[in-house]
């Protein structure tokens, strides 16, 4: 038995597009349905309490449009926001965090760094996850406020860039051996944050690490799409901004095809 | 007859706290109330629709804590929802933009720079408004995104300062003899701004202008508040994160006397 109900995905703004790029090219033939709270980005600097509120508005929009599996593409959201929501068994939702702290796990010579924004740091949840999974191992955790802004700003690779993740991470060039790139957005900046902690440190991708999970999750369930000719087209929603929302995701998903930004008020 | 409500002052953030520093300063006799707005920044990149409900909002919970009149210490705010605010008459609301515009109009040798939000600058507020007070004048405005995330980072005269400075700014030097500070964050960066552009350069601070603005409204209006021994304690609402705002209060404030920052619900 397939099924064809969308999955839902959600950021606090479009940085969760990195992960609906992965899942729409590990599982084409599933429908997805983005939504990006663009009115209330970022999440990193607000509250727990806060964060939660948002979460479930986000999640009930998403259940509303019939979506079969959420995915919290946020990290600050999984941190706060995944541990409130044990109750909430319908529909299921998966988070950004797990994935990678499991990889993490896996790969590790004992020494591990975590970045985030200021409040996925704070949470502490990366440090508990991987001191439960992997007791003898040394975490390094910091806070990255300036990256989602260099990543908004397009300067991912230029010499503002490089002096940004220095002026983070140069003091952990040779102290971890693995980084998990606790942001969505963080992954475009791979390449500087690379050259930053040489090329001996390997770098966890939670976006490749979640459609990992959704994968596992959807043969679990029992909950996979049926094939299709061509991949559905993705839905998109934002509760701001949508001209430029559009202008972004056509520039981070390239060939995908996406249904133009729809302004849904949600608030 | 003297007025002792008190003046409200709100911002999307703590940037607006620039205004308010000033206004204690200048008339220590009046109490103030400030909101931040710090759940639902920033404003900056945010769409002229939400920017007036937000706007809206914040000014209901000042006239229910009873001010005689309301400052919006926010440029986007004030480019965005000041025209639409025109109806609301009570009570009477002073924007940044006016004091700033005036100022530059009465000090150009001709060429003026606006420096802003993407909002703000998207809004051609600034460049209309020069254009009405000044005809012959030529004005280059340029959004500085990069800018409120450094000022939130603490980091206003290093390395990185410098360079994101230079980027944005570089090519504006001998090119203005006035430039606009568009921004209620962007004081802390005036040294930086001032080294990029030259000491030619002059820089038009708008919280200064608009407590010239104030004063000259509160006299207009005969509601100027009674002398006191000494000033009245600052009181001090956010929609978000309490303890962090005040710990950024502290520090932007210096000597003055705040209360604790205290959670308000207004969304």
């Amino acid at each position: 038995m397939a099924d064809d109900r969308p999955i839902g995905i959600f950021d606090s703004g479009i940085g969760g597009l990195t992960v609906l790029k992965e899942l729409h090219l590990r599982f084409p033939d599933e429908e997805l349905v983005y939504l990006g709270d663009t009115a209330r980005v970022p999440y990193g600097s607000k509250s727990k309490e806060t964060v939660v509120r948002y979460t479930r508005n986000n999640i009930d929009f998403l259940e509303a449009e019939g979506v079969k599996l959420v995915v919290v593409a946020c990290n600050t959201a999984s941190a706060y926001a995944l541990p409130e929501l044990k109750d909430h068994q319908s529909p299921p939702v998966v988070g950004v965090i797990q994935g990678g702290v499991e990889a993490a796990a896996k790969l590790t010579g004992g020494r591990i760094g975590v970045i985030g924004t200021e409040a996925t740091i704070i949470s502490n949840v990366y440090q508990q996850a991987l001191a439960r999974l992997s007791p003898g191992v040394s975490v390094k955790a910091r806070a990255c406020p300036m990256f989602v802004p260099l990543v908004e700003e397009g300067w991912v690779d230029n010499d503002i860039a490089r002096a940004v993740a220095h002026r983070y991470l140069s003091d952990l060039r040779g102290e971890v051996d693995t980084l998990v790139l606790g942001c969505t957005h963080y992954p475009m900046l791979k390449g500087t944050i690379k050259q930053t902690l040489g090329e001996g440190t390997r770098l966890i991708d939670s976006a490749e690490e979640t459609a990992n999970m959704v994968g596992q999750k959807l043969d679990r369930l029992g909950m996979r799409a049926s094939s299709k000719e061509k991949p559905p087209k993705v839905r998109f929603y934002v509760t701001d901004s949508p001209k430029r929302s559009m202008e972004v995701a056509r520039r981070m998903l390239g060939q995908i095809d996406i249904q133009e930004a729809e302004y849904v008020d949600i608030i």
